[in-house]
């Protein structure tokens, strides 16, 4: 009998009916014989809710008191899953994160978990009983109630899984798994029936925006495999598991992803001395500014064109820095270009494959795609192009890697 | 500098504005220099929004886990109050139950609070910062979430008075005092400035609502000094302390109070041998029904006529239950009214006063009011009327025991 951790989102537990439906899933679970630890959110719409009472209030709350208050979501839901349990007799109780206790550092908003008691809940699942958590929240060494943060009811599962040296954490969510891309970009886009740790990772952080990556890390440092799948439908999901798969098919690359969100700063003739890039970059990261890709090519005159990528939330910002660093440096001129977007090809059989960023490259140059920049780690390679061609890019590449399924999305 | 206890209920702290308004009487008393813990309820509303989600999982919830559904409400108001407080620059932290800590029994739903831990909030307190508790709720031994009951809170700042050994609780109402009686029935109902617990208790008891008897009794126990006040007008409010007021003008009665929801049963021609009164009300009582008023008289034939009321919502469930005792008992018949109210004088002056039951009977006699049933304690004379001459006999009675005031109420 396999210990099981699921845990279901706000979608999935927005509603009463929802509630019950998820009740059902536990319940049928739990008459497989497996012991059962849930993880919950809030219902959708009722963290906004408070947050909205919060700035009623208040413009710059006390992270505490937004604890207190944020925290208040997901106890409700936990009761409400308990109740519709015993409805369908199956025993279960309901704990938040001081009766656990989940113990958190006090970086109110996103503390991070420091150890889990798991007595109380041993003693519950020994008694038959399914445990039903609070996600996203803790209390730290003086009591005080603390959150991990938005999405951080993933982690809370991860960390249950971890510490109850769980045989499988379920993520729950309204998609069926992952996919090889976005299934509304490329209709041929297939669910993966597995990928690694590392692989999710780089989807995950280039827009496939189904797992907290937090939640991915956790679970790969502490080799909990995660398993998504969808609250509405039946079916296997995507396995998230080490790389130690013998499996001799690894295909070479697992998916596609993109990322809409890039904006592109080039400072131009700047003077090409020692020391440039961090002149560049401080008073960027001093304004909280974070930077993804980075080029510096240097010129035949003795200065050098610098061009790096942020989020464009804070482009307008980073202009604006940039700007003075442009008079310090007293650079030639400043580009920009926020219309722009980064295609990612994501695999762990890169590693032992030559060729496949030269492959991607022709297959984009075969599109008539002009390629902006280009970075590359262990398992993915990165180019960023104009906006206009996202999806031709995405659809050729998916093709290309033998991606597409035979008969569209399944 | 005196330590207050404030409470506010769920009209107090309705909308965000009206939190808003509580913060600023807060942060008043508070630059007064007096040391201040506030309690509050749930934001009106926001119980019964949680009792209506339990209601759609649950036919009958596990009181256990209504508690975790329902104790949420204070724990927003808590938080929203304590930043509206920081808006204000007046220093403040909240707790909830389980933080203070305020341990109770493990009855769910109406849980007796056992202890308060006062370690932690005389820390805030010396270090200057308001104490902003929730009310209603606590934990017990195995660190489960409980409550108190609906209007626990009043019982909460009256514990955390007693605890802390406050100067006065305030209790913060919509109403801005204790009137002689209802004002909607007598214009000239006067707001009292003090009463007796006892009094108070008798008035509460006999339908002046406003506040929770248990925590009347509490504070009478532990002789914590109890003022109701407006919570939207400036007043002093009626003070509800221990008689030794050295008030040689103390009226002879207090108030007027009156209860519409009583209902009479009647059996008649019951043979009057000993042990037949709990041979009638051992059945009403194994049916959970409460019984206010009892009259026995023994009539010529050694047969007796047993009147006794109940609350009409038990009414006639009470009837059902008489009828198998009348048959048991083979009693003539039952009669039933429940046309009927209870009109009550009260005031701790009747105790050293002589035929106050005498001069309300005569009133009564005057407005040719027939008196159905009389009761009496120490400090109050209840009778029975028909209904449709409540407004006319408290007002009779109003005027008759002086309680008018000038101009109208005030």
């Amino acid at each position: 009998m396999a210990l099981i951790v699921q845990k279901y989102g706000g979608t999935s537990v927005g509603t009463v009916e929802r509630i019950k439906t998820v009740a059902e899933k536990v319940a049928a679970a739990r008459r497989q014989g497996h012991d059962l630890v849930v993880v919950l959110s809030a219902m959708s719409g009722e963290t906004n809710r408070l947050l909205s009472l919060i700035a009623g209030v208040s413009e710059e709350p006390l992270a505490r008191e937004m604890d207190v208050i944020v925290s208040t979501g997901e106890q409700v839901t936990i009761g409400l899953l308990t109740l519709a349990l015993h409805e369908l007799s199956c025993d279960a109780k309901s704990y938040i994160g001081s009766q656990v206790k989940i113990l958190t550092d006090s970086v109110h908003g996103k503390a991070r978990i420091q150890h889990i008691d798991h007595d109380s809940m041993k003693q519950d699942l020994d008694a038959g009983r399914v445990v039903i958590v609070a996600g996203f929240q803790g209390v730290d060494a003086n009591n005080n109630i603390t959150t991990l943060g938005r999405g951080g009811s993933d982690t809370t599962a991860v960390a249950l899984a971890a510490a109850l040296n769980a045989e499988e954490c379920q993520i729950y969510t309204d998609v069926n798994g992952v996919y090889t891309t976005d299934p509304r970009v490329v209709e041929k886009a297939t669910r993966m029936d597995k990928i690694t740790f590392e692989e999710m990772l780089e989807m995950a952080s280039l827009g496939s925006k189904i797992l907290q990556i937090r939640s991915v890390e956790f679970a790969g440092k502490y080799g909990v495999p995660l398993r998504v799948l969808s609250s509405f439908k039946e079916g296997p999901g995507t396995l998230i598991t080490s790389e130690d798969i013998s499996n001799m098919e690894q295909p070479l690359i697992s998916g596609i992803a993109f990322n809409r969100d890039e904006a592109k700063l080039t400072l131009r003739g700047v003077p090409d001395t020692p020391g440039v890039a961090s002149r560049i970059l401080g008073p960027i990261g001093e304004a909280n500014i974070e930077v993804d890709m980075i080029v510096q090519n240097t010129g035949a005159d003795h200065t050098t064109d610098f061009t790096f990528t942020v989020h464009r939330n804070e482009f307008s910002q980073a202009v604006k820095v940039l700007e003075g660093v442009a008079k310090d440096l007293q650079a030639r001129e400043i580009e920009t270009d926020n219309k722009i977007v980064k295609v990612s090809i994501v695999g762990v059989g890169m590693r032992s494959h030559a060729g496949v960023a030269g492959k991607m490259f022709k297959v984009l140059a075969d599109e008539s795609i002009n390629i902006l920049m280009i970075s590359t780690s262990e398992i993915k390679v990165s180019v960023l192009i104009k906006e206009k061609y996202l999806e031709l890019a995405v659809r050729a590449l998916h093709t290309a890697f033998d991606l597409d399924a035979e008969n569209g999305s399944k």
